[in-house]
């Protein structure tokens, strides 16, 4: 894409009344947009990012057998009180009509999805499965100030399954553990995201999270270091300050965001709307389910928080706006370098390789501040002194390492590093 | 995809409340289901058809410059008291929070984008661009009674574009006549569907809407066939009941549904929110601006309409859920079979060809007469019967016509008609 098409453009400073730093930066590079409070638009470069964190995380929901549905956010006030959900969930939006019919706006799916799924099972030959959906979500923050790490609208990856025991349920849940492991490890921050015991409410002993290590975070949890793994604070004097795993007490405090959850719900949906199926002797038995939510939006700001430096945004490849920031230096008056540019463009454009193609006519200084704050994995720059050295000068945003290289190694080094 | 692993089943009757047959085709195959009046979720087939939908339309929105953002639905009361629509617009949902915070659940979203672009406009070198989104909308209809044709919430694709003066809109409005035209062409129903020339309200003469001829529909258009374009109703009159292109007065009268729209919105929006840029002389000059929108529920809904019969749902490949419905017989039984079965299904796999493999132990007729309900555009059959003739049965859904072929003729037909 060139950048001179782009409708957005970058800031110099990010609202005054912005004070979480992933808001501050995504702003600042033309990303986000704050309509109020803790509700944004995606630009172009932000919805970019927001696209392909959804198709990591649909991939890897489609590897376990997840099928994809959509529904709605207009959820009839009946289905919340039969959970009795209408009455204790405090920061559940609440919307009439004319005629007086009230709806709850979907914080979550629960008191649609069971419903839903009742239509379609009958018998234990009918289970397991489960079913996603990638929704726009609705709660009532009344201090959003979190930028998109918590939002009032937010876009959100939710995930149930549907068994026919216990067991069944439990080694889904298992399995999605590692699932879940596998997309923060795609989106870059696995190396700070810890599986994280929580508390289960009162269906279950455990709920478990996970966990990304930043200042950002609005959770305090306990890592053991030798199981890799953490508990939050709401349950660590019940845990008796020691390890759930190994029992070990040599535990250390962190600040920290939860990306993901995950829930064994067993009944607590499924009896109140009577989900139920005959099981190989004819007799009803309750359906036990299970639920794992990731938050695309706080997904996304998390990585900022994580990987964002002082200079701008830092983005993994895999879910980067693009992958090659190609910085054309003098184009608008030197036809050679315009010409070296787009040829470069199009053998990129060719390989399947997305460009961000800065050809306007700005000041060099401007256009890489601009480039670092945008966060872009690699740049390349062409300009009249990279034609008469037959080199590309590249630079590794994330380590700041720059080279020069020939077209060969250009193309070599994409492949190899990226 | 395997049949037997698909939650969702078909069902013989509708529900009795639901009067569409859009609706009731769509919830009998197992593609939408009903939470409320105007309130659908979407299922895995239903969604794969929503989704290919949105490419097509995504794919021609991008070929004309369109940049994808994503808007909130919880849309300031401010904004929309600015355009005063906060008390004129009868379907408008509002939402409080417990501070006392007032929302619109946003209906469209011109309210949203003018304060966006506002922010990067500055110049006339910053004009023209356009930004679009594929969003969840919500209006409050009272008597919602079309199923997907008409909801309370519905999935539309509404862009944006930002111009420097009249002409450049209006030649970016001719163009958007053209890709409106090739997105029903995709989808299957150019033939039934008339440009038609509407209201254009106090800021222009005329709009222009996608008129698809269909029973189901709510609206009344008098087409010319000389010149393939419509006039709705409600400027019949005013027209003198003559074209407005040639001025014949030939025209018949039939009932349709509005699947597009476009409007010159000129400085409808520009103006309330002071969107200005300055011009060459450096003179403050008010933003033109013009809206195109396509309800995708409403797009899908009316290829049902047209396209369906007694049987039930007939896709064009370019939007089916699948290309391909495999259906084996007695391969529960029978090892050769479903060996044979499973290596047509790897080679369609391998080849790109979307599948629905109906691996289930059901009755023939029964089968069969789901594949019809379903709709996919080419059905294989693999039997005991077709493995002794060494020949595959294949049936064109939307024909019906039957044929039997070998190996190598059913993937040169698979490409040549599909």
């Amino acid at each position: 894409m060139l950048q001179s098409k782009l409708f957005t453009k970058t800031r110099k400073e990010a609202p005054v009344d912005e004070v979480a730093k992933n808001a501050r930066l995504l702003i600042r590079a033309g990303f986000v947009d704050k309509l109020q409070a803790g509700v944004y638009t995606y630009l172009p470069l932000g919805l970019r990012v927001l696209k392909k964190i959804e198709n990591i995380i649909r991939e890897e929901m489609d590897n376990v057998g997840g099928q994809e549905i959509f529904m709605p956010s207009l959820q009839p006030k009946e289905n919340w009180l039969a959970t009795g959900r209408w009455d204790t969930m405090d920061d559940l939006y609440k919307v009439s009509d004319t005629s007086g019919r009230e709806n709850a706006l979907g914080p979550t799916h629960e008191e649609v999805v069971v419903p839903l799924v009742k239509q379609f099972v009958s018998s234990y030959r009918d289970l397991p499965f489960s079913a996603y959906q990638f929704q726009n979500k609705f709660r009532m923050e009344l201090r959003a100030k979190s930028g998109i790490l918590r939002g009032r609208e937010f876009m959100m990856k939710d995930m149930y399954s549907f068994h026919t025991n216990e067991a069944d349920m439990m080694a889904y849940y298992e399995k999605m553990k590692g699932v879940y492991a596998r997309v923060f490890e795609r989106a870059g921050i696995c190396a700070k995201t810890f599986l994280t015991f929580a508390s289960g409410g009162s269906f279950s002993k455990y709920s478990h999270e996970f966990q990304t290590i930043t200042p950002a975070g609005e959770d305090t949890i306990y890592i053991c270091d030798k199981c890799c793994l953490a508990v939050n604070k709401e349950i660590i004097e019940e845990q008796k300050n020691s390890c759930p795993q190994c029992g070990g007490r040599n535990l250390r405090e962190e600040t920290s965001v939860e990306v993901g959850n995950i829930f064994e719900l067993k009944t607590k949906y499924s009896a109140p709307f009577n989900l139920s199926y005959k099981d190989e002797e004819g007799k009803d038995q309750t359906v036990i389910m299970g639920c794992y939510g990731i938050g695309l939006g706080r997904m996304l700001g998390t990585v900022v928080e994580v990987l964002g430096d002082d200079k701008g945004l830092v983005w993994p490849e895999s879910i980067a706006p693009f992958a090659v920031h190609l910085v054309e230096l003098g184009g608008a008056y030197d036809a050679t370098v315009r010409a070296e540019a787009e040829k470069i463009y199009n053998e990129f454009t060719s390989a399947d390789v997305e460009v961000l193609w800065d050809d306007r006519d700005l000041r060099a200084g401007e256009k890489f501040a601009e480039s670092d704050l945008i966060g872009i994995p690699l740049r390349v720059v062409v300009s009249a002194k990279t034609l008469t050295s037959g080199k590309f000068e590249i630079k590794d945003r994330a380590t700041g390492e720059v080279s020069m290289v020939d077209h060969s190694e250009l193309f070599k080094i994409r492949h190899s590093k990226f």
